[in-house]
């Protein structure tokens, strides 16, 4: 066992719940998608996406903006630089996690031990 | 981007919330460890750990034990075989997250578009 500090404990539940994770791992790559992009790939309902966009939004995180293409309405969902920026600080507590329990699957470097 | 299921659906809400998987990582390098040792190093009250341990349990990850040492109560919890296999789930999704991130960050091996 190390006595640093959980990884876990670096997490931001806005960031790393999964649907959450899911939209800002997405706009990381696009910049902004449509609202029914994210649904589908996703592959959440209205309500819910809605609801985790407002999460998000509410945190600074993503900027949405609504709007027309032709007569159809659409939704807009843009990363924010404080976005870009707590993803990656998750990403960065995701790949210490990850490193970890790498390290204990190898019995050469870890001991097991009750505590 | 890329036409695959995104990598978040791989994610189980039980496994990937974040004071669940502190509770399975810390588990999967002990095997067995007390309550009090689980709620100091992830930093939870009492009610938030209880809670959390009880989500695991019915989904069968980890076992509970009560018992004293000494006269002082105490609370063993133990990883299950399931709950080792669920915790490797979630690390290959989280391993296929982390390598989407960083292949996106590669300006030569990734081009941004608007979706």
């Amino acid at each position: 066992m190390s006595d640093e500090p959980h990884s876990t404990l670096s997490f931001d539940d806005t960031v790393h719940q999964r649907a959450r994770l899911g939209i800002l791992t997405i706009l990381q790559e696009t910049g902004t998608a449509d609202f029914s992009y994210l649904k589908s790939t996703l592959q959440l309902t209205d309500g819910n996406l809605g609801r985790h966009i407002e999460v998000l939004a509410n945190g600074g995180l993503v900027q949405v903006k609504k709007g027309y293409e032709g007569r159809r309405p659409r939704t807009w969902v843009t990363l924010t630089k404080a976005g870009r920026t707590a993803l990656a600080v998750e990403m960065d507590a995701l790949k210490a996690l990850v490193a970890r329990f790498d390290l204990s699957q190898d019995p050469k470097k870890s001991g097991t031990k009750t505590v």
